[in-house]
């Protein structure tokens, strides 16, 4: 199965704003901050001293043997939107896995298409003259490492740096799981003030090409120029990005409470909905990203990894957990996930029971178009 | 000034016992079980595939150019014990900064004489053939690593690194201070658990000459065999040890109230004694070490950095900080600290404002000998 849209080659200036808005809406609450991501990608491609585009290689592409790199940044978004990057942390990262591993990078790649860390991979690319693979290992963003496609179908835990803005470093050496990784780096990010720029893992380009989400720079891309038509148009931006992604609306109304708190890292909380005329009530509870929706009842309507995003009701723009606020009107996504996610050895780490949830994961309905 | 005591020029399996007592003493409560730490050093001493001693190397002896790490474990003294170490991570350590730095190591040192972290440079020593300096890093044990004369003197936070007992590594690079460094490996370790093997910083030999506190392995040897010999003869081993050490008896009581917790990787509390005749109290506030000493007003009798040292009222043996019970007689010895301890440089990290107390370091006498 794939996506009926248009595989770029580049990301020009001309597309940071819709691949903002996609990565945002793919983002699912999380992902960092997609605004501050595009700004400080358009920084980059407007100066002089870097190219004015970023090549993007199709991940059927690679060649076998090459070696990519996956780089972006770790911590809540809540945090990202106060304390700014300094703006080579990931670049840093990189330069002591190569360091490490004695291997040099032949192309990066998101670890999430969702937020800014889809713009992560595309700025250091810009600093770099590197290509960024049209592809990630989520299709979606996550809270934590292990939930990556690279780390869930076996990528060994490798090599991984993690830096803060004042070039502070943390290495990571013959770490047995990727779960333990995300244990060591996730309080390193929180010494480091709640935010780090990483690099990890090395993978070969073989690998990638069968067990990255395929495509996704070009999706987020497209699923933002679809709602950004339809605005031109005066047509429904929502319903034209639900339409290319295949999902369903699961409701529609105003957010009537938001709980929200700091803690180990992590921007944890709930949101709850009310309809704008119908007594229903929709309550998501989120790790970053939204992670489970529940109806009146109680009842589990969507849950990972299936995507639940918030938009805009009127623009069709992503609504980040970081973002909510009383009486802001929405309207929410319910997207089939990539079936990379859906395998039983993707679920065992992205399922609902992986998030402590005691149901079985019970798909949305897919289209024949998807991923 | 210097203790009237003889220079070990090496340390053989007779000596556990005695330098076991005397790190425990000196341990002020925490720097790790000495029991443990003796142990592991006599299994490694009795081993026939290592050598049956380990050789000191006087401070002053040391060539300019030598290079010396410090090694030992990190962590709260309450897990440790719960929690075994498994015998190589301190070695992995100091792999991985001879791996950075491109350095080879000559020498090895304590951090700190007190508890284990006395013993774990020795067990490194065992199976690396290297040589131990008869000195250490605070004459004492502190809770922090900041808090080494290492630091304080100015010795650059180079190459760290820190590892547990299934070999999980991490490695701190251009970290910008100690405090950082100190931050960043407290945070990992108690992702390891609570306990990990580390070592850090690498020095010159001329610099440990001048700011390691000296012959402190000499001294704990010598003070466990005052207490001993004292057991032996029939007289009091506590009044041995404080004669030795120059130091003054306190309190002398038993244990009515023990307060500890386990919070951010610290054994945290206070202990408190009632007079077995007389109606008077002491608190002991404690973080690992024993930090103040307070009489029955409240009034601060002693702080850091002088050392308070609980020892059994019989035996003279010392009573760390996670083995504190309701009923125990104890006898607390205050002992005038190094004067290393004692600069201005060195009282803003150790003094007792450093530890959150509204006082100025008010020393205890102290004697024509010492150090």
């Amino acid at each position: 199965m794939s996506f009926d849209i248009p595989h770029l080659t580049e990301i020009t200036l001309d597309d940071l704003e819709t691949l903002g808005t996609g990565a945002g809406i793919l983002g699912t609450g999380g992902g960092g901050n997609p605004r501050l991501g595009r700004l400080r990608l358009q920084t980059l491609l407007e100066d002089d001293a870097y190219p004015d585009s970023v090549e993007l290689v199709d991940p059927r592409d690679l060649p076998a043997d090459a070696t990519v790199a996956s780089v972006g940044g770790m911590g809540a978004p809540t945090i990202s939107v106060e304390k700014f990057a300094g703006g080579d942390e990931e670049i840093q990262s990189l330069r002591a896995i190569e360091d490490l591993s004695g291997e040099t990078v032949d192309a990066l790649i998101p670890g999430e298409i969702g937020g800014a860390n889809s713009m992560a991979p595309l700025c250091v690319a810009a600093m770099t003259d590197l290509p960024v693979v049209d592809a990630d290992g989520m299709g979606r963003a996550f809270p934590e490492l292990q939930m990556d496609t690279f780390f869930i179908y076996g990528t060994p835990v490798n090599y991984a740096a993690t830096t803060d803005e004042r070039g502070n470093q943390v290495v990571y050496r013959d770490i047995d799981s990727a779960k333990r990784l995300e244990d060591l780096a996730r309080a390193i990010t929180v010494q480091m003030g709640g935010r780090s720029g990483y690099a990890f893992p090395l993978m070969t380009g073989e690998f990638v090409s069968e067990f990255a989400v395929p495509h996704t720079v070009s999706l987020a891309t497209e699923l933002g120029r679809a709602v950004e038509r339809a605005r031109d148009a005066g047509t429904d931006p929502v319903d034209a990005g639900r339409e290319l992604l295949g999902g369903e609306e699961l409701f529609a109304g105003k957010i009537v409470d938001v709980h929200r708190r700091n803690r180990d890292g992590f921007a944890l909380g709930s949101v709850t909905l009310t309809g704008l005329t119908a007594d229903a009530t929709l309550e998501i509870e989120f790790q970053n990203e939204f992670l489970v929706a529940r109806d009146d009842d109680g009842e589990l309507l969507t849950t990972v990894p299936d995507l639940i995003c918030l938009v805009d009701t009127d623009t069709g723009a992503p609504v980040m957990t970081d973002a909510l606020r009383y009486g802001q009107r929405v309207r929410v996504l319910g997207v089939p996930a990539p079936e990379l996610l859906t395998t039983p050895e993707a679920l065992d780490v992205i399922g609902p029971e992986a998030f402590g949830y005691d149901v079985s994961y019970d798909p949305l309905p897919r289209d024949e178009t998807g991923w």
